[in-house]
């Protein structure tokens, strides 16, 4: 009998109904850190992956999908609106990838990444170079082992950036209340004039839309301007929410030729090109389906220290 | 000790290292045909779905993706360039969602589904209303359970869209020819001037390309414009894409509010508001991501009878 | 890819920890009826199963081990005790497969099989035939659609052999009181003297025998002598028990060529062979491993119609 | 929505039809070595297990059917001739849990155990405590990191019992040569008159009953007397087979009392009772089924280096 392979499967739910299973073809690190639980792990054709507490936050196949997505968008609002991104505060962010994206940028002199784990992030610095590229031995780049929270309490407010790249808005525990509206007037009062602030905020399929319009909701009681937007990275097996809010207008349907322009200006060539995102893509990505759109706008819990995210 | 519920899992493999799983939650139908394997499936929070062959091929959950994402393009195609879609042909399409999307048109005079499998057609008629919600049994529709191969070489050129929702590209079997240049050129052969093709061309997660490139590759060899474009239904457990071919040219920038316009003055109000698709929408769709264009141009592949898609 | 094939998958969970799944080639019989899930399908080189409620009753390719093994114990020990086995009455067995191991023996006259689902009856008599072979047909057998522990109730105390072959002692609804201290009373005052009583009484494994060692303790309190012993089905994913009851002693090591003339006098040759038990396998079978017979004295729980068996 | 909690899973397949699941609820230890892919982990209520190239070899929960089944019937085989073992060698066996059961023998004075894996060795020894329960310690008890047949050769003929417990007779690789009748020969010559040898001999259940009864049959060339058996750890998913060989006859129906006499006399008090094997349970145990007893006589195939066992 011909058997099938015996791997060991990552099952992830998305419902008691479904679940995606990926096989984990050799485990490169595994640990219970006082935070979660991470498994960094070869997954086949996926490359290599990084697991917490259960959930996949990225694979080698398609992380650029997610890190373009939560990156680029931002610092193009602040480049759109005649400034220059020269500071950028990173929440999360183990992997070093959503840094590597932001040290494309030329411009960019400071780029610090708040991360609570340090042990997750070591691990990925030593297990996911494909990940982080060297990002976390660029002289611009800080990696400060803290709570986001705390950090963002005490900092100055010089960053013409933020981006939350956190593991997901409706874990228990500290996450939950990086997605309330306290924070998010706590991140508004530390960006520039001209800033922006970039966060992934939860799948939108129509059968999970709940966190995504209440996310982008509260950022609708703290900014001026939202903009809503998803990608579709297989790892996450549907569409993830992401939100861009800043206090300057966010031109929605933005000029591809003026966007390609920009990027060609600020990107640092020698570091690659971008595979997702370009002045078309990010035309397609700020053009959200009408049910997101009626789903958003229909929506009415805003999230607060008192009432967060909840844990599913 | 606290169990799961024992369910019936449907697992599709999308690559060796990794698949979906959704659980039945009560088996409305289940043949085997001469041609496939079908099962008809209560799914929990997904509602009722089509399975095909180990494939899933809609749920209730968000078959509006796939169906309007499939139908209104080519239709607004043959508007834009100042024609008026009377005459629809729509290859496969069992569950009569496709024609359900057709006969939103209120031009339409004549929709005609090409289905290979009665027995299919027939169970999702008494079984998913839902999905069909009537369209069967309006009288601009027609059935014939025929070959669409066959079918097509007979027919006269009197169409003005031209749909193949056909279960997947790459099975074994008769369906395989229907994604080479031979048919492609029987298709264009019997379009009106003005027409337009819309087909489901296959998966555009990165690590799956390869036939969409192809089949969007070979239809530029017969179509002076394509379009390609992806939707992002849960049900696929990654990006689905879609193209749109015509002789005219495909503006791949839609002015949203024009789009909006032109589906006020042709579809039906009576038959219920559209989910997905709108102006907006049909903005964003259009816009292809860089990692999908770049691997488009690099195709060099066409499917031929000779050189058919192959079964993975 | 070579990928692996689509299949529907019966996940059945023994802890929430660990389950048993077997691919469904075809399904041949579903059904919701007023008292449970039924599925009879093709399993691959399983053969052929019925599944009740999300739990495998049996399959074609090992059910021989537990028919053989619940009947054939309770009848020798009738004709041990110097008595015929004439009148046997089966409390459930869907598949007549308890019926047709039953009928083997030529001295029965009557074999009465009560089951409260007519329609899983109809459905295995139709697509089951390799299990019953044609045992509801035998002149001497009679199928009464009734509640077991009705039945019981209004029965004359006629009865030489009684079994009681019901789907899970521990699913909620009427099941459990079968399993009770008050039923086994029952039982007890319908068996003619010199009778046995035999059941299906839950896993033996260490870490689910809590089941086994309450029925059997609660048996017990009932009958002068009980005799637990179990079998391996591959199908159940771990040893699975039964316990034979009676007033007159029963002979835990018997002499095996005793048995096997037994046998040879009893048993119609017309119908073919045991495949699992003769008399080395029968002394076998009443040799309880230590850790299950200590679990068994020292468990103290009489399963009552106040305390009846869990739903875990 | 209420999830179930994302596990990993170890998926062990039997058939291409049929797998077994465990979920992994802490990773231990996993290490590639040179020789296989190996995985400590807890498991739930399973307790902590050792699993070698995707096939599960013994949990904390059950580990001791195996183990106790395994050992003590080769060395009850010894002094029922009456020969007192003295001199055990152990092939395979990482865990330490059958050196454990060895060394229960007071009798025994030189236990050698000859594993290929000096890693997985290491392994089992830091983080499977409750297995080996400090047998590695013991003075009388010697670890050898070799090839078995490398050393069988080499070793002189001084043994009172050989004990196989190696991996999976059927896995590509060293392992297969020694389940041939050569290597079966040269442990005969190594092995003192009236010794015993017992290993592990494949699944006994109906679908897969070709290795054991194929191992057996060989045997039964080399030896004068073979006696199968087997257990049922809910670990496998089914029944696993050994056999005890000897020059000497086998007592197919030893008598209970005088087992746990003999027991009594041998075993160390000072390290615990026995769970799962006494006198009964031996009776018990060496009483096969007829399905397998059937399929044994009806076996031709020697496995020979020529002929070893084939990878499925």
């Amino acid at each position: 009998m011909n058997l099938p392979r015996n791997f060991f499967w990552a099952q992830e739910y998305f419902t008691p109904w479904s679940y995606t299973a990926f096989a984990i073809t050799r485990i490169l690190a595994y640990r219970k850190t006082p935070f979660q639980e991470m498994l960094i792990a070869e997954m086949g054709a996926y490359g290599k992956g990084l697991m917490l507490d259960g959930h996949w936050q990225s694979t080698t196949l398609d992380e650029f999908l997610y890190h373009e997505a939560l990156v680029h968008p931002a610092l193009l609002q602040v480049v759109q609106g005649g400034g220059i991104p020269r500071r950028v505060l990173v929440l999360g962010g183990a992997e070093g990838a959503t840094l590597r994206e932001v040290l494309r940028w030329r411009s960019v002199e400071q780029a610090v990444m708040v991360d609570i784990d340090g042990e997750v992030v070591e691990a990925c610095r030593e297990h996911l170079p494909e990940m982080h590229q060297g990002a976390f031995e660029d002289p611009r780049a800080q990696v400060v082992i803290a709570d986001a929270f705390d950090f963002l309490q005490q900092t100055e407010p010089v960053w013409d950036v933020i981006l939350s790249d956190l593991s997901d808005p409706v874990e228990a525990g500290p996450a939950a209340r990086l997605f309330t509206q306290e924070f998010f007037c706590q991140i508004r009062s530390k960006l520039q004039p001209g800033g922006a602030f970039a966060l992934q905020a939860g799948p939108t399929s129509p059968l999970e839309l709940e966190q995504h319009t209440r996310i982008v909701h509260t950022l609708k009681t703290v900014f001026a301007a939202v903009q809503p937007y998803a990608i579709y990275a297989t790892t996450y097996g549907g569409p993830l929410g992401f939100a861009l809010a800043a206090q300057a207008p966010i031109p929605s349907r933005p000029e591809p030729e003026q966007i390609d322009q920009l990027l060609a200006q600020h990107l640092d060539p020698s570091r690659g090109e971008l595979r997702f995102l370009d002045g078309t893509a990010l035309l397609g990505l700020y053009q959200v389906p009408v049910y997101v759109r009626r789903a958003i706008a229909a929506e009415t819990t805003v999230y607060t220290l008192d009432n967060p995210p909840q844990v599913d």
